[in-house]
């Protein structure tokens, strides 16, 4: 693994398991962080909360939460009145795309987070896709982050004019939740800080029963951990 | 010209010049349009009720405003507190990428636009970018366009089921300003409608001295035309 002492990264931060272990990477590799979250009207804020107690926790450099209105777009359960699927099996997630799909979010969250690497100079953009539990997601399969990245390449004024190099990093692409958590738990990430949940209940503990929930819960059994959150 | 009636388009209407003229040609071409616009943190909303003048004028079958708040990320002279350079000239224009450059405006905004698509099921997207007056822009060129296109393939779960497949269309690429503006006249725009300051007066008068004012007075006396809005 390359170290690269002080070199500046934007990482994706929304508070849950994969980018906060992503987050956890981004520092073990030396990089100076910058954590960028999306309030792009989610169905709650705890995530962002879960995002700044993690960025803090993590050393980051600084934490920029950008508003993105993707409510009035529509088109998914996360943002919108659709209600969020609960009970499904994890293969059954393997196979079909949710209503909590968003249209377009890899690719809007990582223009927003491309931007800021052009104010900040920072030329490596952390991104916690995993094409393993998710695989029906198309903005999070390998072929989708090169094409992004070389488009990336082509859009700003200072790659244009070849003063930086974007490079998009996956570093949990290939990696199972367990192996996530595990990872996590290595570079001493503390997961009670976490959120995961797409649907809390009123007094805000997690739902148990959503996409996220069923995967976050089936990760700790599998890495024969508890979760700090007790799922 | 192929004309394909009813087929959805999605068009970036920014209010000003080149973007009126591009939702003119969406139209002319047949297609049913649905213009969408930011309110990203520029200087003033103006170019927001120009933009929503001339959907309606040109009979857009919807207008979105998608809030996105670009100031927080920094970096330009449109969304912060860094003066509008004025008295540029022309040529001047060609060779500097000015202090209004926005980092990875077109990404993002192609990016939102690309998430409505896929919610409308519309495959095509038209903007209104122009490679020789703003030379230096690098969203504007048609290899970013290209490498664009190519990622939104990619990107949605409608076009990787093959259900859809995106076109971004640049019809003003390769035109001038003076040909922009006898192209929307040809076609019927009123540009009486439009706005392209970037700076106006506190009675809200363009300034007639930035970037925009300067290209677009240039634009209309090559064009041999006045200007309705006689800057």
């Amino acid at each position: 693994m390359i170290q690269i002492k002080g070199k500046r990264a934007i990482v994706l931060a929304s508070g849950g398991l994969d980018s906060t272990t992503t987050l956890a990477i981004a520092v073990d590799r030396g990089f100076e962080t910058y954590a960028i979250s999306f309030d792009y009207g989610q169905r709650h804020k705890l995530e962002l909360h879960a995002a700044k107690r993690v960025a803090e926790a993590l050393g980051a450099k600084q934490h920029l939460v950008v508003r993105v209105d993707l409510t009035r777009i529509g088109g998914s359960a996360l943002t919108g009145q659709i209600p969020v699927p609960k009970g499904r099996e994890a293969d059954q997630m393997k196979r079909e795309i949710p209503v909590t799909y968003v249209p377009a979010r890899n690719t809007v969250f990582l223009s927003l987070a491309l931007a800021w690497a052009e104010v900040k100079r920072a030329e490596d953009i952390f991104i916690g896709v995993n094409a393993l539990d998710y695989s029906g997601y198309p903005d999070c399969r390998p072929e989708y982050i090169e094409a992004y990245e070389k488009m990336a390449n082509l859009a700003l004024k200072e790659t244009v004019l070849g003063r930086m190099k974007i490079k998009i990093h996956t570093p949990l692409i290939e990696m199972t939740k367990a192996e996530i958590i595990k990872t996590g738990v290595n570079l001493g990430v503390d997961f009670s800080l976490t959120w995961s949940c797409y649907d809390p209940t009123p007094d805000g503990k997690p739902c148990g029963l959503c996409d996220s929930c069923i995967l976050r819960k089936k990760g700790f059994a599998e890495a024969g951990l508890k979760d700090p959150l007790s799922l």
